[in-house]
């Protein structure tokens, strides 16, 4: 299944994303998607994690291999533009955290449920 | 505002929790009303932030001083419950990711606007 990302055995990396929208679209979701795409093609891209709620409040994590991988993914010159429209028209606020994950624990119900 | 927890400068711990809802709510709301509750009231607390959005996706950051303050909530028997409950009724998937985070960065809208 898709949300879920399937991660490697720690050490590795995860950028915690979380953000309050703006009203109104003004080309969020087709920058988003792109954004997202280019990302899975980055070296060292591990996985991403995404949800927004009803109230426009959204939570994106992102794995890596390295804090370098996180460097060049965040000064990619795309990504650089997509930032810069995030700060002046499609946040209002957002809080951005680079933590490296330690352990890690999974559940899935239909493997409980196997022999 | 409420969604973007202020938490303090670096190094902290954070807890990532992704979770893919089953069908029905099953006491879920009330309960995690309840655990909030009791989260923020223990030692080493620093923050949540939570998101789920209509396909029953979501994603639980939880902030704490230290590791020793994420072992002591993961084992309160209150929790130990809703834990319980979680895997046997309320999700059909989680991944839980325990991480250190080393930066942070904050963006406010209304604070560019100030002179």
């Amino acid at each position: 299944m898709g949300f879920i990302a399937k991660t490697p055995e720690p050490p590795y990396y995860v950028v915690i994303f979380s953000s309050e929208r703006t009203e109104g679209d003004n080309g969020y979701d087709a920058m988003g998607n792109k954004m997202e795409e280019l990302a899975k093609e980055q070296p060292g891209f591990l996985g991403v994690e995404s949800v927004r709620d009803v109230n426009g409040n959204g939570i994106t994590v992102s794995f890596w291999e390295s804090e370098e991988a996180i460097r060049n993914w965040k000064n990619h010159a795309l990504h650089r533009i997509a930032q810069q429209k995030g700060r002046s028209e499609w946040y209002e606020r957002y809080g951005l955290r680079v933590a490296k994950v330690e352990r890690e624990a999974f559940f899935d119900r239909e493997e409980q449920r196997s022999p």
